[in-house]
Formats: C-alpha cells, structure tokens, sequence
C-alpha cells in the first residue's frame, strides 16, 4: 500500500517525512517525482493532495481516501472525475488559530495607526495621535464557518467590536450575527474593517463587488483570507484609488502565485502577503491525516467529510 | 473650590472638558494658562497632573489630593516638597488593555515575519516562510504588575509562550513566574522577545544592561513599554550592531519626546512609537480621577493610592 503526495511542490521533503514517519510501513510517492506512474498507480491506496490535476485521481484504481491538504474545496469540486471515495477536508486548529491572528494583526495595524507611526519614525517625528477604543471599532466577518466564527471570537476576545454575517443563521457569543442577503448591508454598514472567510462557491463569486463595497462606511479596510474568486478586483481597485476604501489587506488570489504584472503588488494602498495567513505545521496537520487514514482503515468515517456538490 | 489640570500641554482641550463636564460646578485652571496663580492658588483643591514641575504643589495651601494623569510615580517621587496629601495613580484598565494589544502586535510581527513580507511585496515576490508555532514561541515579561499581568494574561490567551518575571513571586495561570535576580538568568534564556514591564525606581535604573542582554538568546527582541531609564541604551544599541538582538521595539525614552539626534530614530533594527502604547481615553480615564476626587470629599479612600518612597 502507498501514498500519494501532492503539495505542489511545497515544502515536499519536510510533508514526504512527516507521512513516511507516520506511517513506516507505506511507501510515499511524490506525485511530480513519479517515474512511471502506469506501474505505480494500482498501489495508491490514499491521495494526499492538494489543487491536485484535474482527472488524475481516477486513474488510481484501488484508492481508499482523498485527503486534502487544505481547508478549500473548490479545486476538488472543478473536477469531474472524481472516484467514490471518501473526500476528507484539513482543518487543523493550529491553522485556523494562526489566520485569526493574522486577521487581529492587520486589525490592530489599521486601528493603532501603525503605518502613520512607521512615516513618522522616518520623519523623526514624535507625535500622538487620538484613537477610537477597540471597542468602539468595528470589524464584520463575512462567513462564519469555522474560520470565520475564530477570527469572530478572537478579535471579541481581544477587545473588537465584532458583527458577523453567514448566507445561514449563525449564533456566536458576543457578536451581533446577520444571515441571508436581505440583511446584508446592515451587517456591513458600521464594518471599519470588513474580513473575507466566505467559501469559495457558485453563489460566493465576485461577492465583493461594487454593489457591496459601496454599503461599507467610506474609509473602511478589507481583508481577504478566503479566495482570491470572492473578490471582484477591478471593483476593489476602483475603491481604493476613488478613496471609498482606504486600504486592503490580501493573501489570496484569484491565480497564486500573484502575477508580477498585478496592480496589486505596487498599489500604496494594498497589503499582499503570500497565501500565508494560515501556517501549515507539518507536524500538527500529518497527524490529522494519519488519523483519517487509520480510521478509513479500520472502517470508521474521517472526518471532516467533503460532499461534492451534484452536478 | 478648583481644580489644577496639567497634562503638559498634551490634548488640553479635551481634558478640560471632560473634568468641566464631570464637575459642572467646579473651576479647572490648566496650568501654563493661568493669569494670576497667587490668586488661584488657594482655590485649588484638588491637582490633576503629570510631569508637574518640581516644588510647584506646594503652592497650593487647601490641597486635598494629588490625582496623577499616569501610572508611573518616577516624577512625583523626585519631588522632595509633595504636601501630605492623598497621592493617587491612575491605572485605567483601558489603557492597560491597549498596552497589551501593542505588545501583542509587535510580537505577532516578530513571529509572523510581516516586515520581511513588506519587502517582498516590494519586490512583488511571492514566498512563503516557514515559522515555529505561537505555543514554542516565547515571550518574557519582566514586572508583573498591573501592565505586565495584563500583557503576560494577552499573549498568553492569544496561544503564545509565556514567562514571567518580577522581584516578588507572583502566579499567574499558565504562565511559569520567576522572581528575585537569582532566578532572572532562567527566566529570560529562552526569551525569543524580552517586554520591560518594570516600574522605574532605584533599583531598576538601567537594569536591562549588557550583563542581561548577555542572558538572551541569540537574536531575540526586546520591547519597552515601561520607561526609557531601565534601559542602558549604549548597551542596546551596542547589542544591536553586533547582532546579540534583532531587533527592538521602544514607547519610551530616557527623554521624551525623543530627541532627533537620537540614533534610535534611524537604527534599522529600532522601532520608535511616540510613547503611545497605552493609549487614553480622556472619557474613560476622567471618570475613574472623577470618581477618585468623589472619594475623597466624601472622606472615603481613594486608590489606586501611591506610597511615596520614604527619603
């Protein structure tokens, strides 16, 4: 029995070791690194994989398990060959953890002024400058799965005035919850900070767009750790070039890795950071796995499990 | 009767207002802007103040209360000719709450690396960098007073390592606590950022020195939010160049504001904020120096009462 993986070539050896240790008895293949795949494929039991080919997992006629190397599903659901078997989602607390920190950092940094105190070190000047309380500050988060409802309950916790908003009914401690487009733009209306955790979906393409961006207060700062898709780009760059925002904060993309010819990489307004907003721990994530694939093994259900969407 | 306010001239207005509004029926002279002080001089009551000059509070012959505009004592406690009266800090909770927010922004771009993303973006490259889980990255406070209890309690909710140090024992939940200077060395040997929590007294004039910065890992930083005399400056500064420390990130100087000349503006390992870690609230803070004046006309204790050091 062996293992698929396919991180894209992402730190390979460090998830290659990971498994093999987890599993000494199995043999790891990387899937770039495949010689010849026709003789390899009949051993693949389970596919670690991640924005995997499309239409290459059938061609592994004894596998057991798909298990993702991410929390997003929407590059397994653009395939249409996929076998029947179980389809398992990574969602590692450590992760979920680090992308609220991420989010409560450029929070922070919008609220505390940080870039006006960065100039002004330049400058040598010494000057104070009057803040609302975190608590009079508002950030809503749009999707409240479980990367919204941590980023909602860590910025709470640390102080923030938080709204929620999720397409279904939500309830979170603390924080005022909206659902359903009807009661969107009251969800976004106080938003100093809006915060992306939407899936990726028909429905959720292009969510951001001029319609909404213009229901937000002016001045107010997004903040995208979902998909790059949500987002309608030329809209977001008009509003920050007609000032209706002041500011973005971006680790996701529609194509990763960011193009160079991107405006966004150069626009004084814009924050790009590299799709690090959730950091992978290899040792925390591989044990994850290992358990979905014990349990498949001893015919129990992984979890948490994908429902690809009907055609 | 009256009341003296002296912020040195930093947001008077504001200030002003929030005590006129508070007490209707009381005069508030602020300092540099009274015409005729021996003629106000013995309406004055109560003193609401910071950095007052040396000597100037003896003036006022009906005094009934010192009631400082910070947490600090350095500067009443230079002053050899205080009348008996009721000395009271004033230790907002906000402005605690907003002291740990700082720290744990400047941890968290320690941590996450944010100023290595910054310039990547300005080279429009895309790479992803591998670090250590919040929960192996260790923070150490030194002094866990009110601020320092705070900071240690936020880095420590937000899932960071933490360790405590202060000349008495102190507990704190998950937090393993050091105190006294033989145990001073443990306490900071696997400090990846040191935060300077100390009040300013005798005994911790200039007590982060070179024999301290010794005790430190390799590379860590250190944040001050406590006050610019408990740091050596020429051994930090020399810490820096020779790469002992990364990095440091300062709210306070022996003089503030920060002279220009200052190499501490231009060092590119030093962050400079202009003493703003704990930002105040005027609405906030007038209600607990209100409520203290209340105390004290109704005969009862004010707190939190400070105890001058005996000559």
């Amino acid at each position: 029995m062996s293992i698929l993986l396919n991180n894209n070539g992402y730190d390979n050896q460090t998830w290659y070791q990971a498994l093999t240790t987890a599993f000494p008895d199995k043999a790891v293949h990387i899937y770039d690194q495949i010689v010849n795949l026709d003789e390899t494929a009949h051993e693949i039991e389970y596919a670690v994989v991640w924005n995997h080919p499309n239409g290459d997992l059938q061609r592994y006629p004894n596998l057991k398990g798909i298990l993702l190397l991410g929390a997003g599903t929407e590059h397994i659901d653009a395939d249409d060959n996929i076998p029947h078997v179980p389809i398992v989602r990574l969602i590692d607390p450590e992760v979920i953890k680090d992308m609220g920190l991420y989010v409560l950092y450029w929070v922070m940094d919008q609220h505390r002024l940080y870039d006006t105190y960065r100039v002004q070190q330049q400058q040598a000047k010494w000057h104070r400058h009057n803040i609302c309380q975190p608590s009079a500050f508002n950030v809503t988060v749009l999707g409240l799965g479980a990367v919204g409802k941590a980023v909602a309950n860590g910025l709470s916790m640390n102080g923030f005035s938080v709204t929620g908003w999720d397409a279904y009914p939500q309830q979170l401690n603390n924080i005022a919850c909206f659902h359903s487009t009807d009661q969107l733009a009251t969800a976004v209306e106080q938003a100093d900070v809006l915060v992306n955790c939407l899936p990726l979906n028909a429905s959720t393409q292009h969510f951001i767009n001029s319609d909404l961006i213009e229901q937000l207060p002016v001045g107010a700062m997004l903040i995208n750790i979902s998909r790059g898709d949500i987002i309608d780009d030329d809209a977001l760059l008009s509003a920050l070039d007609n000032n209706q925002l002041s500011r973005a904060v971006l680790d996701t993309f529609s194509i990763e890795p960011l193009p160079s010819a991107s405006r966004y990489w150069q626009h004084p307004k814009v924050t790009v950071t590299p799709h690090m907003s959730g950091a992978t721990y290899a040792r925390s994530a591989v044990r994850l796995i290992a358990d979905n694939i014990r349990r498949i093994e001893n015919g129990e259900q992984p979890f948490p499990l994908h429902q690809p969407p009907t055609p």
